[in-house]
């Protein structure tokens, strides 16, 4: 497992085995890290996560302590804005991060990944004020966020009353609602039929957060549902209005997410590449047909080896690509055009897709070029599958290989949506 | 869960729904089905397995009350000889039972197949007085046979003495030993550099069995190690002894395993398959992005399951053709030839690859068609992919692509080993 | 290319050597052949057929010497029942011999089954009188029938008058057509927004056919424009009058033809697959790098060559059952229901979309397995990938794959339509 | 077609209809290009070429007025340094010029890129006054340089003597041999059992160039068989001597030429999928079952153009990844190490292997998607199949895949070899 995991000893080492996946990041090449490099933090983080990451895996539920690891790392302000006390790191930066992570626990990179998402969506939609007060928060008080969003799930109600909204109702998919500090919230207005989104502490009165989040995979991103009952929205924490006209600037959140889901894919995939070559390497027994006196001599595992690598190793350019044009319209702000915005997503559904399959492909194909021992419950090797199986569900492959088709086809972007 | 499983009162109507799936099946075309028929049996047995699968697929061990339903349902003699006193089935209608029952519960349907596999080594390997004895006390005593035969595993020695061979050391991945009453065992004889093959009661002296298999799936298969400490193994209990060459009657046997393997993998799939279809049905959402009302009704979900099904369904029809291959080829007796057996050998490895892939696929794939709330471990619908995904590596499917490639382009029989 | 043929001199050897391909059909296990066995006699035919196969590819245009072959073959009247002085053949029997002179030459293996294609139409569609008069012609004229039928094309219109119809305007893709002695039609009456079919001698008054086809495939199919200038369709000529409902033994029609197709395919697969395994023992060279001195020993080669026979394998197995159930819907005359036509349509799909990939991957696929050489235009090895590739665009796949997705997930049979 | 290529009329509307293919390219995103830019200089090359590829394909032969064409447009010195006279492009550069001219006549693109391919093998083998004695003389007298190197044919035999060596004997695959000025040879030496290379002029005594190259695609190509008889190689025309140790430097020469196919198979693949969408937007009919009015609103077409994007763009991006890594090699000189040189073949065979499928599949899968009528001989769609399927096999993907899978696992370099 290790061998993924950039530790403080190994770190240059184990750079260079890994920087086929890598090999397009600048950062990658570097031969002196510094100490408080984001990407050597997370990969020490990463090492550090690695080695408990089978048995709470198998234990599922609400990860305390690693949530305050994260913490600690610093690493939560990654993506605030040096003006507000952040570090300011650009998109690629907090998306290798998210990848170094999810290679040692996808959940926890999860959760992590929507942490940022949360902050980018305060940048995309918040005024000025809203941006300086909740981002300053942020770093002052170390806060974590987590997400109760869910735009397809319209039971959280909205009804306006004299100091903003009253929020009733239940929110599913809450990825990192357990243990957070802060929510994204999203809810229906009747009145106008169209959704608000706003921010509130997790600890507000009226708001339960149920660690029932049953997943087979992802298991720790405490993903479960958040009850809301009478919760007062208070006007200067709305970030959107109901029928309030989405910017494009706006609808770049939805981007932001669907690159998380992405570099999750790919942490995952190229976790459970590493996994297997070093099984390989280290402990599967050549087939006895095959003549060959090490099983990573055997042709067949040479070859399904570079099979599998030809689908990650598009995934991992194309991902890094689309975090260069993320990175680009993030900054043009309030310029970014419908054009810029639709090109991005393109670039985003070119790299989900494939992240998508090489995920699904290498997780499960692994197990062919490690044999049956590979399958002991004390490797875990599993949890790359279903893992990747969980969180692909987020939305389906098809609609974005038709909106991709669409595209060519016509020139036609995709419509902004909270998935495309 | 319920669909795939004929119980009593819905088997008729379940049938036709399941049609497809059996089509080239002679058996699965009547109306009428007597009490006494198997696959009616398997079916009641099955539906009942279907109940507390998911849960003992979550809790894993040994499956003890289950393995009691199995022995009451009778089953355990069906392929025994009617002049023994079994019921004399063919092995296609045996090959069918495991795959009902493997629907439902693939661990048990592993369990059940491998004790066929040790009677059906009887009758290939033993003398006359040998099978005659070891049949006869299988109905009599409703014995449950498990295996301790991994070539592979060389750990197991057996030393010639006067009595027999005294047998020592450690033999893994025998599937089914925990809670059985007799074992088929190997052993390598150093002398003679090769092996022999004997049966010995479970409880003999010196045999531990241990309840160690830990793997992530086919999880209540009892597949761990078996110690053996200076254990006395009969002269009369030797089936074949070291240095004595196999005839091609004798190699039948690793066809039936590998066929009771494809079954197995198929049974998955259908399953599987069959879970899927219920849960789109009855459970999907239909995608926002989609202009339909019913998930059901989506043109990409109804294009997936069309491809899945062009999987399975070829699956099916080679096993049911390899399988009549082997009743021909097993009736046959001494009399078969290295060159019907090498035939045989290819008609199951078509048979195993189709359903190895058929497995694997409609295992993963089937999340696309259900969506993300599928992945609630209420459902426990990520087994099939585990169980599918563990069994498959018994043999490293490449070698058998490779033994399909010789033969169709140089005439090359598959040589006769344990797993071809 | 003759191993694939079934020569006189060499047919029980070849038999042997094809017999993966065949195992199932109860026909190819006999050893001893008869002079007028259609299998025998359509394997001289080939044989015959491909000794200028590539040559005619070439040229293309009309192959009227070789049709003159078919005609002298006999063969012509194989589906013709015995009671009109025909061979009374099954269907299995007839796609099997489509399937022989696909391997040689699809083009005039796809005008001969096309042949008995519009046999079959005055089979199901026509009186008792016009069935008795049509094909007791057919065999005592020894016609040859082709296609001018193209439902999708509606440019030629049918006009009712005293004796019949006017038939006027132009027919595309009428398969067949050049070199015919009578030809079946459809028309669009306006009137009722409908479509007659009937059947005229194509040397009738106004009848032009052009020898206009310039596919880059099927390149002697005769496939072009019919032109119809007032042409009189006499009354008992119409097979089907404008608005007459199509009962369901009417409309197996579409699927004897879609078998046609199936089985096309599948013969321009093996045809290429015995190209191919032929050239890669004969001609090939190992790759330098390969450590084998011959390209058959090859592992990757070996592999390729197990994965492609696992494509035709389940197409020829699959497309074997649905003959035997057009065979037995077929039969059963106007009693055939349309559950009963459904199941079949379901059947043939299954066959088809197998069929189409077996082709397709299997003629692209080859060259992997026999390099840069066997390119030369003397082998004409390309003719397999153009012949299946513009064959197989006869209707799309896709919507064949949705139809199967249906009937699996939701029991729904595919509409009787001329293409399902 | 003409979608495809960028004339001199809509440079800029076609640049933003292809900009997904190149949107990592930074030269595309221009809104001004220069006349003299050697992108747009090619693609209006390009345009003139695409109007008769059609023609020329189907009659093969010599290209002599185009090759003119491809002289006159003053690309040949494209890779020639500035010191020598010429335009001293970079390798990105060449490889984008090859990709624009294959997408309309992959044939000439190769011959094309086969001339810089000698002049890269100029200067990676030659010596100072070599290099600039043939590279002036190459930009001097506009030549054109074809090649005569196969390695695997050791029909060709060199003796030494006084002046240098003897040449004699027969070499296949000559590329561009036909009308060029110049070749590049290599030569057995039997004395040192190892190969010389050298250049000579065409119309030296005793080399007879044959025009008899006969695949079924890459007609124009001019790849047939050079013959030497008793051809003096003068001693300062020889760039490797018998026995001399290739230098990683010189290694690079394979990479340069397996690069120049990859972005042929590239630039086949995105001519196809330009042809297929420009059919399927104007010419294609809907399916009558798809219940929508125009083909490119399908959901299985647009479902399938995204599919067959998502092998493009990879290629694309990955192709023109390899490129700038060769870039930097090439600049290395001399100072190339085995781990730089290395690491660009892991880069190229990645780029490589995945162009030859994004060229294999769209080039058949196309069709599919624009149906029967498209393919009618006149738009001639079926030369990108056969272009790139004789292409592709230059030497075994099998054999690359192998390569990737080894150095992922172990970290093994290929071996420099004229293939790897």
């Amino acid at each position: 497992m290790g061998d993924a995991i950039l530790s403080h000893r190994n770190h240059t080492r184990v750079r260079s085995v890994m920087s086929p996946a890598l090999i397009l990041s600048p950062q990658q090449d570097q031969n002196e890290v510094a100490e408080n490099d984001p990407l050597y933090i997370a990969s020490t983080l990463a090492a550090r996560l690695a080695e408990t990451a089978v048995a709470r895996d198998q234990q599922g539920g609400h990860a305390a302590q690693e949530r305050e690891w994260i913490r600690e790392s610093g690493l939560l302000t990654l993506s605030v804005p040096t003006e507000f006390g952040g570090q300011g790191a650009d998109w690629p930066t907090v998306y290798q991060v998210i990848r170094i992570l999810a290679q040692a626990d996808s959940a926890l990179a999860h959760v992590f990944g929507f942490h940022h998402l949360q902050l980018a969506g305060i940048q995309l939609y918040g005024n000025a004020q809203q941006q300086r007060q909740l981002l300053q928060k942020t770093v002052e008080e170390r806060l974590f966020w987590g997400n109760a969003l869910n735009p397809l799930d319209r039971r959280t109600l909205a009804t306006a009353n004299e100091d903003g909204f009253l929020i009733d109702g239940i929110k599913s998919f809450s990825s990192g609602s357990v243990g957070s500090d802060w929510l994204t919230i999203s809810a229906w207005d009747e009145t106008s039929q169209s959704a608000l989104i706003g921010v509130l502490p997790t600890a507000a009165d009226g708001i339960s957060v149920k660690a029932d989040w049953d997943s087979f995979g992802q298991r720790q991103t405490d993903s479960g549902n958040v009850h809301f009952s009478k919760v007062q929205l208070p006007a200067d924490l709305v970030l959107q209005a109901p029928s309030q006209v989405a910017t494009p600037q706006a609808t770049l959140r939805s981007q932001v997410a669907q690159l998380i889901m992405a570099n999750l894919y790919l942490g995952i995939g190229l976790g459970a590449f590493d996994a297997a070559t070093g099984y390989t390497r280290k402990q599967s027994r050549p087939w006895f047909a095959s003549g060959v006196d090490k099983a990573s001599t055997d042709p067949f595992i040479q070859h399904r080896y570079g099979e599998l690598w030809l689908l990650l190793r598009p995934a991992t350019v194309l991902a890094d690509h689309a975090a260069g044009e993320l990175e680009k319209a993030f900054r043009k702000g309030a310029l970014v055009t419908a054009r810029d915005r639709g090109e991005l997503a393109i670039a985003v559904a070119e790299a989900k897709c494939l992240a998508h399959r090489a995920g699904i492909e290498v997780s499960s194909q692994m197990f062919e070029l490690t044999g049956a021992s590979s399958t002991s419950a004390r490797y875990g090797f599993d949890r790359f599958w279903r893992n990747v199986r969980v969180h692909t569900l987020h939305d389906p492959i098809d609609y974005k290989l038709r909106d991709l088709g669409r595209y060519v086809l016509e020139g036609t972007l995709p419509e902004p949506t909270a998935y495309s």
